[in-house]
This record gives C-alpha cells, structure tokens and sequence, in this order.
C-alpha cells in the first residue's frame, strides 16, 4: 500500500510556519524561547489539537502530539524534527521535519488510516544551540544525556535563565522530560545541510547514520616582541605554529579516511597587533567520519602534530578536548522502511551518513531511529540562502509518510 | 676634550619620570595627552627652565628648550626623544632619551661648557601611536609629513578629538609646528627594543640607518558551510589559504636578505566559529630590512604568494596596502660623531640599522641625524617587563653628551 501525501498543503504549511519569524530576505530568525518560537508554538499546538492528536507538553517545553493505533498493547511510532533556528537561518533547518510529520498525520486522517501502532509527532525544544546551548537540549534532557536542573540553569548571552523563558513563553509542561512509554522506532525527515544530494542528482537521501565527531581545542605560547627589532632566529610566534597546524589539520581531512572532515574554524590571536610577534594563539579543530576509530586515530594524530609544531617553533602549547560524540549506525529496521518507501515511490535516493548532528542521534539511544534527507541547494544551511524546492521536500515528505505506514501499520 | 654626566642624577631623574604615570609592577602607563602626559610635561617643562633653557611648545604640543650658543650665527644641535609610553609599557622607551639630553644640558650647565652652536632639547607629542594614531605624530607634523588639521581630527577609541585633548591638558602651544630655523644636526638616544646589543655582549649601538618598511593586509574570501556536511573537497576554507599565506610570510622571512624580518601580527575570521569552515580571513604582513630593494622584492613576493596560494585554495582574495617607509642611512657626521664618543670613552659599541621607527627617523629628513641605542634586555620592549641596566643607560648617556660636544662645539 502505497499513499500522497496533499503537496499543495504541505507548501502551504511550510510558508505559514515560515511567517512565524520570518526575515526580510526570506530567511527565519526563530531562537529557541523567543516571542517568535513561541508563536510558532502555539500555530504548532493549534494545528496538533486541529489533527485530531491528544497533545503533551514536557518539562523541557518538548511538544508531543498522539495519534492512536488500534493495538493497545502497540508502541508508538515518533515522527518529528525541531522549529527553532539559528540566528537569521532558513525556513527548512528543522521545521520541514516537523510540518512533513504533521502532514503525516493530515493525510492519514484525510484516507481514514488506521495503524496498529499510535504515532506521535514532536517539535523538540532548542535543536540548534545558538542561544541556549548545547545545541540538542530538549531531545538530549529527553534522551537522559543532559540533566533537567542543569539545563534549566543554562543562560542566554543576555544572562537570562532558561527556564524561566520557558515559564515565560508557557511551554513548561507538566510532563516528566522522558520516554513516558517504550517507542517502537523514531523518524526524522532533516535537510542535508550539505551538498551529497546534489551533487550525485538525487530526489533524497537515506541516512544510514550519523557521523562520530571530536572537537577540541590547542593554544599555543610564544612570545610578543617587536617584529622590527626581533630577529626571525630569535623569535618564538604562535601564529606560525598555529597555522602550521591548520595546515596539518587540513592534511589530515584529506587523508585519514574516504569521507573524514577535519577542520579549524576558530583563531584567536593575541595581542592581534600588526606590529607585535603574536603572543598567544587558540585554534580550534574539530574531526567527524562514520569510524569512530577513525575519528580516535583523527584526534591522535592532531594531538602529535600540535606537539611536533610546538617542539619545531619553539613555542609552548596546551590542549583541551572540547566535544566527542560516537558515530551512530541507525538500525536496519528504520533504515529499509525509508529505502522500500522511496523506492516504492520511484524516487531515486541514496545512502549517507549524516555529517551533522540531529536529534535522531540523541532519540537513537532510545528507539530504532533513522532520517530522511532532502536536497540541500548548494549545501548550504544557517544562513537565509538555505533552499530546498519543493519537489524535494515533497518527495523527502512523501517518503517519511510511507516509511511511517510502514513501521505502524 | 671629554665629559661625564652625572650617573646618579640620571638615575633619580629615570626614577622621577618613572613615578609619573608608574603601574604597581614597574612599568609605565602614561599615554598620549592622557593625565599622565601633562603631569610629565609639566614636570619636565619645569626642569627645563631649572636647568636656564629658554622653552616653547608648539601646536602639536612638541615641547622644547632651547640653550644658547656663543656663535649667533650657528644652527643648534636638537636632542630628545618622547615621553608618552604604550599602555602598560616599560619606563625606558622614549624617556631616557628625554631625560639623557636634560642630562647633557645639566651637566654642561654644571661644566661651565659653552658651545658655538644652541643646543636644543625636544619631548615629541605622541611617538607610541597607541591612543591616537599614526605613531611618531608630533615629529611627523614638525617635518611636514603629516598635516596640522588633519591630526588635529584623529579621535582616540572614545572618539575623543587630539586637539581637544591638547588643549585640555594645556600643551597646544603658539608656536608652529615646523622647524623654525635650521637645525646643524639631531641626535636621538633610544633603547633598542631588540636582542642584538645584549647577544653581542655590547655597551651601545651606534644606529647607521632604519629599515624601510613595507605594511599590508590581504582578505581571502571563501565559503561558509557547515564543518560537519561539506566535503574537503567542495571547500573554499578562507583560514587553511590563511595559515598557507602565514607560512609563506616567515618563509620570506627566513630567505630574502640576511637582516630581513617578515611577520604577520594580526588574523581576523569570520564568523569564527569552532562548526563553520571560516568565510573570510584579514591577516596583516609586514616587511623590513635596510635595503629598500628588498622590501620592495617582499612585497611583491607576498603579493605572489597571495595570488597562488588564493588559487589553489579556490578563494577570492583582496590586497591592500597599509604602510611603506623608506631606509634611512644616516649621515657620515653625526653618525662618527657618536662612534667617536663610544670610543673615546671606552665603550665597546656595535653599528645597528634600527629595526624600529623612531621620530629621528622623520627628523632625519629635517637635518643630519643619528641615534645611540642602549641595551635592551632580552630585547623586550612595550611590556613592564622592559628593562635597561643603570649601567647601560649610563654608557649611552654618556656617549650622547660626548658626541654633542662634539658637534656643537
């Protein structure tokens, strides 16, 4: 059995949330806990309530919305995504996820489906991290990674509580900040964020897991003297070790493994004087690849060039590990109702790891989880340029539905 | 027929100044025209008309003090160098060449010395450069380089107006600010702020020349994309072209001339982000080496290295110059003058090309010049940590009366 999803209402619904916080140039500029999340909260609520869907809101301000099955002994199903974003990002990052799970849920009612097991669809509080961090707050309290008294400590730049912007914005609930219920498996329909898909002329992708990643963190001391009067024998420059080891990290993200990352997006140089040998400098780094041996091997290696670069230069340098998330392998179960699904649907898709970190990484832990992605034009994401047609949030959509029947049915 | 200043009075005179503008750790915080600048000026104003000099400040605050000769007809011999210090600097750089020339005049006073020729003596307005910019400003108005009006216009970072600070602290004077007669000859006593007396095991430096100097800056422009979903290959990094331009750079530095130094102080990305593979990267250059031919080849070589390295990175780059300074060799007189004075007086000396631009250098275009250099320990300068022995301050002092006499008489 094979259904279709409304494409025109979907379109519609899209550009409805997109409204909610919209920018001037098209872009969405909805932090976790503003006034403008909280608009799109209650759109989101309203629209659950419309569907049908006996609504629950958690202690992390978690949304979750139940659709029953016909078997009472049946665990539920979880479809959904986040409606934050990052500072002035696009309309796609997350809300596509959870507008395609509501639209779900409108077309199931439309052809009176039923399913054996309840689905339930979620907005997840706080995906991206740009205000509150970490980023993945509500599904990593949910998940039991992060601690509720802790994350509702957590404040803005601004110094303002967590939790009392939720209380604020009224979507502290009443529910325990955890599985309630065993889940029979979870889905995620997410844009790439990257250009895999296109690049390879692909309706959507299959994402078989989610990439293990460390970040850290190495400073280097030399030291500040007068680049006139210094001679370069006698000097001991930070920002010379520092971007040799920019250098070496970039060496290693073409070497370690077929598909590493490895990457410094952070310097931060001091005094930062043109006239001043540099002093002190923090580089960051940061390195993901399906493996987490290769990502181990990745972080070791980074480890022995920052000493090989220090011993060189004459400088002294410290270390910080900063982040470390293992790779994730969604299970096969989740994984082929997304693949039989799409190609049921005669689209054409492909495998991939998923580079970026979801809260399918976080419910994971939990249940059998899997994603879907959509195209993502020229990659790009974060920024008010992010696009995706509607062709492919249609088909990325259409997929999720038939993967849902799928594994409820 | 050769002299000796008084050590001692030197020495409490160092410590007078130091207290003016003095930091808890034994460094000196007296910026330009700031609180401390006019308490140091009024003292010194003071004990120039102690020690019988006839003063004038002029209208960019340059103050000095004039001691008759016995030929009307001779031009005087200028002395001095600044008072003002980098935040949080050291008590030596600028100020002993100040009090060193109230120190020659004081003990010819006490000599009973006449010359043929006046003596002058200056304190320059705002040599560091750190509040208002450029450095050397009062020496480079007093030359012609630089315009009255328009440095009068500078605002610190408080947006504070120089003339409006100068007027404040009472040092914009009547006089203009232009050499009022012709000057016989300008000598300048300075530390060296670099390592080469003390690695020499040398008393002083007898200064032949300052480098020229060449100063820019050079953006790459690459893409932003999220860290963990862009392949290495699909990047356009603006950080790795960066960290290739900074190898480069100490590349040059190590390679063009023997006496070359080549640096990059500043790096600015954007956004800076430890998950965005970095959009765009400012970094500064900066070149010197007594040949202008060699910096004029550096420059070209770093713009070389600029263009290749944005190529193979796949990044846009914009180039702009910030600086250029022509070499100084000073001339044959003044420089025997000193050399002579070092040897008479049994000091082991050393010729240096100063790798720093002092205000000698712009007066230098004015009348015969040189400078002395005395030892700075471990080359540290612009730091509280920057020290010169008694005994070094001393032998240079010394040098400097000497080789007035000489050139006055």
């Amino acid at each position: 059995m094979s259904i279709q999803i409304d494409r025109e209402r979907l379109i519609e619904t899209m550009e409805t949330q997109a409204d909610i916080g919209g920018t001037e140039d098209g872009g969405l500029h909805r932090l976790a806990l503003s006034d403008a999340d909280k608009a799109v909260r209650d759109w989101f609520l309203e629209a659950m309530e419309d569907a049908g869907l006996e609504t629950r809101v958690d202690r992390m301000g978690n949304m979750f919305g139940r659709r029953s099955g016909t078997d009472s002994s049946a665990d539920p199903v979880l479809l959904g995504s986040h409606l934050d974003s990052q500072p002035f990002g696009g309309i796609y990052d997350g809300a596509l996820g959870v507008v395609a799970a509501l639209e779900c849920i409108r077309t199931f009612n439309d052809e009176g489906i039923e399913t054996s097991h309840p689905i339930e669809i979620v907005n997840w509080t706080n995906e991206e991290g740009s205000r509150f961090q970490p980023a993945m707050q509500g599904s990593g309290v949910w998940t039991g990674e992060l601690d509720l008294e802790t994350e509702y400590n957590k404040t803005d730049a601004e110094g303002v509580r967590f939790e009392d912007e939720l209380e604020r914005i009224g979507y502290k609930g009443d529910v325990p900040a955890e599985p309630t219920t065993e889940y029979d498996s979870s889905l995620e329909l997410h844009i790439e964020q990257g250009p895999k898909l296109e690049n390879n002329e692909k309706d959507l992708g299959v994402v078989t897991g989610v990439v293990g990643l460390t970040w850290g963190a190495v400073t280097f001391y030399g030291a500040a003297e007068h680049t006139g009067t210094t001679p370069m024998h006698d000097r001991q420059d930070a920002l010379v070790a520092a971007a040799d080891f920019i250098t070496a990290v970039r060496r290693l993200g073409g070497t370690l493994g077929k598909e590493t990352v490895a990457s410094v997006g952070r310097a931060d140089v001091s005094p930062n004087s043109i006239n001043i040998v540099p002093e002190e400098v923090t580089v960051t780094w940061g390195i993901r690849d399906p493996s987490d041996d290769v990502v181990e091997e990745g972080r070791e290696r980074v480890l022995e060039e920052a000493a090989a670069i220090a011993d060189r230069e004459g400088v002294n340098y410290e270390w910080e590990d900063r982040a470390r998330s293992s790779s994730i392998r969604f299970p096969e179960r989740p994984v082929t109702a997304i693949g039989d699904a799409a190609q049921a649907l005669g689209y054409d898709s492909l495998d991939v790891f998923s580079g970026a970190v979801h809260d399918a990484a976080k419910v994971g832990t939990v249940c059998d989880t899997a994603m879907v992605f959509s195209v993502s034009e020229d990659g790009k994401s974060h920024t008010e340029e992010e696009y995706t047609s509607w062709d492919d949030c249609y088909s990325a959509a259409n997929t999720l539905a038939n993967a849902v029947l799928n594994l409820a049915e």
